[in-house]
């Protein structure tokens, strides 16, 4: 049986993932309060079960959850740091590399902070407790972090019903870009170039475009904001994504009795990259199945 | 109360199209024969109720619907009509440019042959009666192309309960290559794109990467043939739609300040683009929903 270092917990942003977080930490019997620049926000996430509005006379909590967009999320660590909230802190930006630099400049407290990103379940659209069982929840300790603070971020994780990762600030933001920014990207060029058509023909679009387009819009999954704080990666995805389209166009282009068979393979290595996507799904679902190692 | 043209069809290549179409005419009362150079595929559909299998001793029907893969058309449409196996053609391939003018190169009778090309209802994804009903089903006329042959076509394509549309060859396959072929060819560079990565990170993926795959390989949508029979217009849209993402990769790597205005007008476009295509949607459910104008 683990120790439990997280019994009070203050959540920044009541936002979708703020608010999921402090439904699950409410959930797992944390005392939660919840904070956000628009009173409203915070009443609606204390309506909804998700904890007490904070006051300033509360002591320090265990750990505070910094859930603002990226590029609010070092302003705001810092503030909560000097007026001492808690004792660890983490947040749950899409990219890591900008804002785990920026903490380093800004002065943060490194010791008490480790930067996060929990990934949400398909199909969890809203605000819910559930909303990160069973998916990756990225951490990205600073090589000075002391255990006690990484095993109460761990804790945190555990509580939500995620399952803790690992890794750098420089891969996560990559893998991001490659996973999730990319087709995201990609999405709204292709959503986009809708309106350049003669507006008869949108009828004639079947499944194919109806999944291209299918998560443009669609909530805060990815915004503009995440974006600019991963342009590098971003950036070197789509010019991959660009150069192997030009290059399907040139086959193509080129005419030659070659076509069939290179279309052929372009499908056949498509089925095999969803295929690998499906089996990584399948191979998280079965993991999800196992007793939680949490007693 | 218009007269019936159609009371007897042959339905050649007994495929998804073919098996829908044939079921869609044996519901309406039409006698329907089935034939396919696989017999047990005729016998499958049979099996389904879709008509008879096909005797070399049936007199001419009124029409032959030829539902083979697109590099295979002429040649059962020339076939067809020197046996006088029907007195109307007309074929469901999902290119009609070289389609149609192979069959006039190939001399085929033009008078008794109108192209067609009708589009799947979302969400059917196998044989059935209603795999047309509601959607446009694309007709191609050739100029020379006599009413008689028109309005058996037509009455065809009512049966089956879609909408007719009539489009040139050329028209038909640029709409095509914009709103159905490019979202398939991205989807597969995107997917097979996805075997580059360290397997390791493919559980990192949300919503964004399963919508952008999810068709790939998804039956017989859209193939090899068939873009192969289309290649100049997916080209063009392939380069265009690199051009696009180049352009994104471009603003990124700069950096400069004005990044997240331009990404958000970039996702604001993406929205407009995405609403435009529900909003064509909602329009055919709207005209779907008419009482039918056939008595």
């Amino acid at each position: 049986m683990r120790p439990a270092f997280l019994r009070t917990a203050v959540v920044i942003g009541c936002g979708v993932s703020g608010t999921s977080i402090a439904l699950a930490l409410t959930g797992a019997g944390v005392e939660v309060t919840l904070a956000d620049q628009d009173p409203r926000a915070a009443a609606e996430a204390h309506r909804l079960g998700a904890g007490e509005v904070w006051t300033p006379t509360r002591a320090p909590a265990d750990i505070v959850v910094v859930a603002t967009p990226p590029s609010a999320v070092v302003d705001v660590l810092h503030t909560a740091q000097a007026r001492g909230l808690g004792n660890v802190y983490t947040d749950v930006a899409g990219t890591k590399d900008i804002v785990a630099a920026e903490a380093e400049l800004r002065g943060c407290d490194l010791k008490g902070y480790v930067p996060g990103h929990p990934l949400p379940a398909r199909g969890v659209t809203g605000r819910s407790a559930s909303r990160f069982v069973g998916r990756p929840w990225i951490l990205c300790p600073y090589e000075t972090t002391p255990r006690w603070a990484l095993a109460t971020v761990a804790e945190l994780v555990t509580l939500c019903g995620a399952v803790r990762r690992d890794m750098t600030p420089h891969a996560h933001d990559r893998a991001m870009a490659a996973v999730g920014h990319l087709p995201y990207v990609v999405a709204a060029v292709l959503a986009g170039g809708l309106l350049d058509l003669d507006p008869e023909l949108l009828p004639l679009a079947g499944e194919e475009l109806a999944a291209a387009v299918r998560t443009v819009g669609a909530g805060p999954l990815v915004g503009g904001d995440l974006l600019a704080h991963n342009a590098g990666p971003v950036a070197d995805q789509l010019d991959k994504a660009a150069a192997a389209l030009a290059a399907v166009a040139r086959t193509l282009h080129r005419g030659e009795d070659t076509v069939p068979v290179e279309l052929g393979l372009l499908l056949e290595l498509g089925e095999r990259g969803r295929a690998a996507l499906r089996a990584a799904d399948e191979y998280r679902t079965a993991e999800d199945a196992r007793p939680g190692d949490r007693m």
